[in-house]
C-alpha cells in the first residue's frame, strides 16, 4: 500500500468512527459473543497478507465494540477513562510522526514540552526548584519508579532485606506489587490501621516504625494516598508527612487518581500536605482526560532519581543542568511515545478554568448521587462521594450480610449486563458494595437520576 | 468542540501528515532551533484555552519535525523504528476506541488477540505448551520483568543479597538498571568477558559462577543477547543454555532487537538455543515495524510470571487456566493501551512471507553497506553487517587512536547534520567507531552507495 493509500484508509477509519461507533454510542458495556472470538481466533497468521478492509472492518465489529466504553457518562467502574477528544488529537498526531520521546537528541521539542509539563505539575504539587520527574507508562510504574528511588535513597543495598515499608490497608495492589519488585516482600510491608473513614491513622504509622526500628529492621518507606482507588479517600497527608520527617522514612504519595483535585481551586487544599511529600504519583489517564496511558512520577529532589536510575554521575554533581537531563536518567524506561503531547495540546485548547469546571462537575456528581440515593431507605451510603467515587449497597435489616452480599453483587451484574450503565463491586470492611467514580465530564444530573431509577428497578426485579 | 468538529481536525490532521510532511521527508534528522523551543516555552498553561487550529501548526511547524526521523531509509541510529504504516493504522483505531487492554472484562477480544500474539510468538521462539507472556510498555521493562521473575524463581527473599546475574560486556545498558531495580547492584552484575566478535565466551561465564559458587554467593541468572544493540552480534545462545542448565541458573535472552530474526527461515537459525532459555525480550517497535511501543516478554513457563506479579494463588494451581489470565497478573502494568492490535493488524495484512522478505533484506542491506565500504582502504570494517547492523570506522595508519576518534566523530556530525543521514558512533574495544543499523525496509542498495559516496565526501572535506 502506498502512503495515498494508507491516508485513505486512515480518514476512512476517522470517519467510521465519529460518524457510526460515536454516534451509536448508547452502551456503556457490550458483552463479546463467542462469535466475536472465534472471528478472530479463526485468523491464522498468514503467508500471503489479507485484505486490510476486511481486518478493520473485522476489529470494527468483532473486537473494539466490545468493551467497557470509558468515556461513557455511565462507565462508573473502575477508574473510567473520560477521555476529551483532544487528547486522542494528540495521541495521531504522536502515531503519525511517531518521535522517540525518551532523548533530546531522538525529539528536542518534545523533550522541552515534557519539562514544561513536569515544572508545571511540580508546582501545583507545591514542589521547589530542586523538583523534576518524567512520565511513565502508567500509575503502577510511576509507583514503582517512586518506591526504587525512596529504598535507594534510604537504604543500602546490602541492607534491602531489613527495609520495611508501611501503606494503608487501603492501598492499590500495585502498590505491593511494586514493593516485591524492588525487594520487599509482603512479610516487611505493614498494612497500617485505617479510621473509620478509611484514613490512615498516623499514630499507628508512628508506633509501628518505632516498633520495627527496634527489632533491628530499617522504615523506609510511607505510602500514603490521595485517593484510594476504592473509595476516593484522601489519607491525612499532611500528618504522615509529620511522621515521616519525625522519622526519616521516604512519603510517596499515590495521586494517580486524586491528584487532579490539584488543579481545582476549591478542592486543592483537601491534599494538603502533597507539598510536603518526596514523590508524587499522578496519572492523566485517569482525571486528566488522556488516553491510555499517560503517567507521571514528580520528587521534590530530581537527584534521587538520578541517583536510582542514572548511569551519568555528572548529574548529580550538578542539579541546574535540567535541560540536558535524558528521560532515561529519570525513570525505568527507555524508547518511549510522546506521551507528553497529548496532554499539553489538551491543557493548552481546553484552558486550566475548563479543566477546573470539569473536576469540581465529577465532585458534584458524586454528591449528586449520594444525595440521589439518599431518598430511598434501601440504599446505604458506605463512604460519601465527596472526591468524586461513591460506594453503596442495598440494605434490608431482613436480610443476613451473606445474602446482602449476593443480593448487592446481583445488582451489579443486572445493571452491567443492561449496558445502561457500569456499576461493578467492591468490598468495604467486609461488606460486598456497589461503587460509583464519577470523574466523566459528560455525566448530567439527569445521568445519574436514570442510573438511581435502574437501580431501582434492578431491586425489584429481585423481588426481594 | 462537538464530535463533528475533533473528525474534521483529526481527518486534517491526517491529510496534512501524509500530503506535506511525508511528501517532503526528505531529510532523516532535522535539529532545532531556539526560535522552536522558544514557540513552545512562550506558552504558559492558559486560564482560557486556546485555538486548536494554532496549536495542531504548532506542533506540526515547531516541534514534531524535529526529530530522528525514524522510519526514513536512511536513518541508522540506535535501533531505528521503520514503522510499516498499517501499524499506524492500528495505533489510531486503539487511539479511538481506546480500550484499556488490561483485563478480560474491560476489553475481552483484544485479550484473546493478546494471547494469540502471545501464542505465535511463543511458538516461533520453540516453547512448549506451558510458555506465555504478555506485551509490556518497552525492551527495558521486558527485560526487568524477566529479571524479576527469575529472581524469585531462584532465590529466596532474604537472599536478594547474595544473588549473582551474568552479562555480556556488550550488554545493553537497561539490563543493569533492571537487575539495580531488583536488588541486585552492579557489584554483584558479573560482566563475562567475550572473544574476538564480542561474543559471550561460555567457559569464561561457568568459570565465574563456580566461584561466586564457591565464595557463598548464589548465582542465579544469565542474561544472553539473540542480537546486541551495539553490533547487533547474537550470544552463543545453545552453550550458554548448556552451562545455565549444568548450573541451574535462569536463562534470559534479550532479543528486543534481534527476535525477528526468528521470523525468517533463513536466519533464525542463528538463534539456535532460544528455545533452552527461561525468557526472551522482543520488542515488535523495532524490527517488526511496529509504532512506539510494542514489546514482550515471553517465558518458557508462564507460572513464573504469576508467581512474581499475581495476586492469586489459584492459578499456580491450574496452569491450563489460560483463558482468564489477567495480563496484569504477568507483568509489572495494570492499565494500559490495545499495544497488540497494530502488531496483530500488520501480521494479518502484510503476511508472514512479506516480513520474512524485509527482515532478510535488512541483512542483505547490512552486507552491501559492508562491502561497498569495503571498496575504500580508508574505511576499516570493525563489526560486519551480518546481523543489519555494522559498524566501522575511518582509519590510516598515519594517525593516533586519539586522532582516529576525533576524525570519526567528525564524520557522524557532518552526516547528521547534513540531515541526509544518521549515523551515529558508539564504542567498541575501545575505539570510537561509526554504526549503522540498516533494518528499514525502505532502504534501497541506491541508499546505501549515496550514503558511502557521502562519507567519502565527509572525509575529504576534513582535509586529512
Amino acid at each position: 500500500m502506498n502512503n495515498r493509500e494508507i491516508e485513505e484508509k486512515m480518514v476512512e477509519v476517522v470517519k467510521d468512527y465519529y460518524e457510526k461507533e460515536k454516534l451509536n454510542d448508547t452502551l456503556a458495556y457490550r458483552e463479546a459473543s463467542e462469535e466475536n472470538y472465534k472471528a478472530v481466533s479463526n485468523l491464522k497468521f498468514p503467508k500471503e497478507g489479507r485484505s486490510i478492509d476486511e481486518m478493520i472492518d473485522l476489529l470494527n465489529r468483532d473486537v473494539f465494540p466490545y468493551r467497557v466504553v470509558g468515556d461513557h457518562p455511565r462507565d462508573f467502574a473502575f477508574i473510567p477513562a473520560p477521555v476529551e477528544e483532544i487528547s486522542k488529537i494528540g495521541d495521531v498526531l504522536t502515531t503519525l510522526y511517531n518521535p522517540n520521546a525518551a532523548g533530546w537528541f531522538s525529539a528536542p521539542v518534545i523533550a522541552s514540552i515534557e519539562n514544561l509539563l513536569i515544572d508545571f505539575l511540580c508546582e501545583k504539587v507545591g514542589f521547589g526548584k530542586e523538583s523534576g520527574g518524567t512520565f511513565v507508562s502508567g500509575g503502577s510504574l510511576s509507583n514503582l519508579t517512586a518506591i526504587v528511588a525512596a529504598r535507594d535513597d534510604k537504604l543500602e543495598m546490602d541492607n534491602i532485606n531489613k527495609g520495611v515499608a508501611y501503606i494503608s490497608n487501603q492501598a492499590h495492589h500495585s502498590v505491593n506489587k511494586g514493593l516485591r519488585i524492588v525487594g520487599i516482600p509482603d512479610s516487611r510491608i505493614r498494612s497500617v490501621k485505617t479510621d473509620e473513614n478509611l484514613k490512615m491513622i498516623p499514630e499507628e504509622l508512628e508506633k509501628l516504625i518505632l516498633e520495627d526500628r527496634k527489632n533491628g529492621l530499617i522504615p523506609f518507606m510511607v505510602i500514603g494516598s490521595a485517593g484510594t482507588t476504592n473509595t476516593g479517600t484522601i489519607d491525612p497527608l499532611f500528618d504522615l508527612a509529620q511522621v515521616c520527617q519525625r522519622q526519616n522514612v521516604w512519603f510517596h504519595v499515590d495521586g494517580a487518581f486524586g491528584g487532579s483535585l490539584l488543579l481545582s481551586d476549591t478542592y486543592s487544599k483537601r491534599l494538603r500536605g502533597i507539598e510536603l511529600a518526596n514523590s508524587v504519583t499522578w496519572d492523566a489517564h485517569k482525571w486528566l482526560f488522556q488516553t491510555y496511558t499517560c503517567a507521571m512520577i514528580l520528587v521534590r529532589d530530581k537527584k534521587t532519581l538520578l541517583k536510582s536510575f542514572s548511569d551519568n554521575p555528572s548529574y548529580l554533581k550538578d542539579a541546574h543542568s535540567e535541560d540536558q537531563i535524558e528521560s532515561w536518567d529519570l525513570g525505568p524506561e527507555l524508547s518511549r511515545p510522546a506521551l507528553s503531547v497529548k496532554l499539553w495540546l489538551t491543557l493548552q485548547t481546553l484552558g486550566l478554568d475548563e479543566v477546573e469546571r470539569r473536576i469540581d462537575h465529577s465532585v458534584k456528581i458524586g454528591e449528586k448521587a449520594e444525595s440521589e440515593l439518599r431518598k430511598y431507605d434501601h440504599w446505604q451510603i458506605v463512604t460519601p462521594g465527596e472526591q468524586a467515587i461513591l460506594t453503596f449497597r442495598y440494605y434490608s435489616d431482613k436480610k443476613t450480610e451473606e445474602e446482602l452480599d449476593t443480593i448487592n453483587t446481583e445488582i451489579s451484574h443486572g445493571i452491567v449486563s443492561s449496558g445502561f450503565a457500569v456499576i461493578l463491586t467492591t468490598e468495604i470492611k467486609g461488606m460486598k458494595v456497589l461503587r460509583m467514580c464519577t470523574i466523566s465530564p459528560k455525566t448530567t444530573n439527569e445521568d445519574i437520576e436514570m442510573v438511581v431509577e435502574k437501580l431501582n428497578e434492578c431491586v425489584k426485579s429481585l423481588k426481594l
